[in-house]
């Protein structure tokens, strides 16, 4: 093996070019959009082109979303200062900041002493108005990262005190999971927001209601909530219900000003239904993302002299391929579409129902088959010899509520410490579509970055999730302290 | 599931934004080099970045390579009209004519009765040179995309007649796989190509000597070869041995002349390494494609007014991912540097010594250890049981003769096809690094595409890999007919 030697040929070879961050001119935005698809990276943007192909038409290809024909589009790295696989508090802190840090810490060097300040606060400082929308809670890393510093994401209740202290014009979309602390003995974060001049608004109607008002602020809560206080996944979603795309529209409304505003979106549950390699939950939020993405383009229409989009995701989640061994060079996109809800529904509406007052010894696996034929459109009569044993192991699995994260290795590579017969039946309804995964974590893999409007060009080329900052910060005109400009 | 329901809207949201392809002027490039890197995608250039930098430092991050630097970048879709799974013959097609076709064929249509014709045919036309070198065979899908038109690339020899037909100057890499035939039973091809004038190179000291002669064409095929007539992995690459950047570097210097020339490079066997999960393998021939693209490099800042550099990936292959379940968020790439060889050279030197002349009855195990350890730097007695019972099961495969690719599904998901105990090691050495494959295939995730020099800014953005051949054609000024044009 010639690596190394070889490397310092290689050496020679690269920084050849000199990247010339702003050769470009810098004109300047003062209503600046940064949609973040947490966990979506180029597999998951191509996965929802290629359904969306799957349900319009036979022959192969991608239906292009809306956010990935902008003009300008990069590749952004996304690794954090301990691991080349970031976690979503590190990622949040580089886009927010322009600092790396360590996995888990928000706005805070590695070593916790130091608070970087986020880009929405330069955006307040300067009299912009500033919107946090989130799909998953409000106080979860990604928007954590723009207006709270704690040492370790899991602070939640302190992330939750920040951000009624933030004096941010509009939060929507998620709830608070921990607003009185872990135990629930803490003073009330949601009552403090209230004091501090929040509207706090947690159904749909009032939501609906929502006008600009001159100084308002607004903490508006969705009114059904599923998973850790987060708005359901779009393919859970009732009629009725407010999607990510209302959060947008009314944030836009009301964060409208002559003065400009900075308007952070997540769409977070992409990430969650990554982890548990549920494509079809993952593919409706990302097309919901899109949907969401629109209304600040219909914005971005009017108003093209002064407004910037850009989409950029956090980091990859699952090694999501579109490609699975079994399946070799075929796909079958449609059968996404025979999925009727997501993971944590099949959980909570077919096994959590099926478990109540039963035990291992009254479990019979043809009693839920009906149930897996109507969720997930597997036919358990027409599988191979080794996916009906995959079900059967997993089965005795979840009745016996072997879920636990901790568990040997060899069965955490199987289930992923998801509740087995779930993961196993996404895992076989993927694998006949043709998507695989590598991991139930996230991936080094860079992510797409996507550009619309005033300075667009500067999101072009290959970059560092650092350089979002950067970049954003120029276009908004922030003066950067000499420390932060590096 | 409300995914058709809401599918109405998404309609409505996409191709929002016209994409004016040649919005941007066209200047014109008269020396143009296309590299492909068969199987190459972000994956796979990530990987190679990572590794790099693990060992120039301990930090993580990315050592960007000379092409990643390009100024220009895009993303490039690669289904074919068979599949979102494209295949080699059917991307070549795409790339060097603008045109979708079946999976397996050639520069036709589906239908097999059309024949198109190929950027560099083009380019020989306006009286530019025409180089195509490969490290695979010189008959190999790829490549033959640019010189030959079968109903099915594997119609070897009459690709084969092809080249030596093509009246191009120079090809150069790898050798020609059934120059005689399937059969060995036609007339040799190669001595058809010194009958239409080509100088036939076949040493290494011949291909050093080689000078530019007016009119003198060049087939070089490269002295060492390796598994089906290719130049070895750069893994297995000995010193002295011609290297693909020796191919690029001479291809300049006999092709170069005041008309301009058009130069095809691809680097095939990231390709193979990947159908075979071998990361090491890929990486090596990645870093090696890079300094092969640096030879083009010099040769642009020599001539940057006139020259135009792309490089691109037909595909994807393996569903590659930095990030495996069983090492979550942690990654090792320092572990990649203790393999000393491909699998094919494990194949080789290691499996097929041992086999020879024993059945599974005198084989042992414990014989293969001291060798798997000097090779993949895997400690056995250091494995968790779960993959001492896999190198278990493989070996005796392996000593079973069992590698055929038609066994049965749950054996191909484990070897797809190739020796058990080999494509057991590479996996359990890319696990351990934190590297997942989803597949033995190609997938259909998007690859990026770079450019640097004249009209680059073409290759930004969101496009098909038919648009490469549009591309290339504005800037080499070559006048489509009506009907290619689209």
């Amino acid at each position: 093996m010639q690596y190394r030697k070889r490397f310092a040929a290689l050496a020679l070879a690269i920084a050849f070019i000199a990247a010339p961050v702003f050769a470009q001119s810098v004109e300047r935005a003062k209503y600046v959009f940064v949609f973040i698809g947490d966990g979506m990276s180029m597999a998951q943007v191509s996965a929802a082109e290629v359904y969306a192909r799957s349900m319009a038409g036979t022959s192969p290809g991608f239906v292009k979303l809306g956010f990935t024909q902008f003009p300008a589009q990069g590749l952004t790295t996304t690794y954090d200062s301990t691991s080349i696989i970031t976690d979503s508090a590190s990622a949040g802190t580089a886009i927010a900041t322009g600092n790396k840090t360590a996995s888990g810490v928000i706005n805070m060097d590695p070593g916790k002493t130091i608070r970087f300040k986020t880009i929405a606060e330069y955006a307040k400082e300067a009299g912009m108005r500033v919107g946090i929308v989130s799909n998953v809670s409000l106080d979860h890393a990604t928007p954590a990262a723009f207006y709270a510093k704690v040492p370790s994401r899991g602070d939640i209740y302190d992330i939750c005190v920040q951000l009624a202290a933030s004096g941010f014009d509009y939060f929507g979309g998620g709830g608070l999971s921990q607003p009185k602390g872990k135990l629930g003995d803490q003073p009330d974060a949601v009552e403090m927001a209230r004091r501090a001049g929040y509207t706090v608004v947690t159904s749909a109607a009032a939501f609906r209601a929502l006008k600009p008002v001159a100084g308002q602020k607004v903490l508006a809560m969705n009114e059904t909530l599923q998973d850790s206080s987060s708005m359901p996944y779009e393919i859970d979603r009732e009629e009725g219900d407010l999607s990510l795309a209302d959060y947008v529209a009314k944030g836009i409304e009301l964060l409208f000003n002559p003065k400009g505003f900075f308007f952070m979106v997540e769409s977070g549950k992409i990430d969650w239904a990554c982890h548990a390699n549920d494509a079809a939950a993952s593919i409706g939020d990302t097309l919901a993302f899109d949907r969401a993405i629109a209304k600040a383009m219909e914005f971005q229409k009017k108003y093209p002299k002064d407004t910037l989009i850009i989409v950029t995701g956090d980091h990859e989640t699952g090694g999501m391929s579109i490609g699975f061994a079994g399946t070799k060079y075929s796909t079958a996109f449609g059968r996404i579409a025979l999925q009727k809800g997501s993971y944590v529904q099949f959980d909570s509406q077919v096994i959590a129902g099926y478990k109540d007052g039963r035990t291992i010894a009254d479990a019979n696996l043809a009693d839920i088959l009906p149930e897996i034929k109507r969720f997930f459109g597997i036919d358990y009569a027409a599988l191979s010899q080794a996916e009906q044993e995959m079900i059967q192991r997993s089965f005795i699995r979840t009745m016996k509520g072997e879920v636990e994260r901790a568990a040997q290795e060899s069965v955490y590579l199987m289930y992923g410490g998801y509740e087995p017969l779930t993961v196993t039946l996404t895992h076989i309804a993927n694998q006949a579509a043709g998507i695989g995964w590598t991991t139930y974590s996230h991936t080094g893999i860079p992510v797409p970055t996507y550009a619309l409007g005033r300075s667009q060009a500067l999101f072009d080329g290959y970059y560092d999730n650092t350089e979002i900052f950067t970049k954003l910060a120029a276009v908004m005109g922030i003066k950067l302290p000499a420390a932060v400009k590096k």
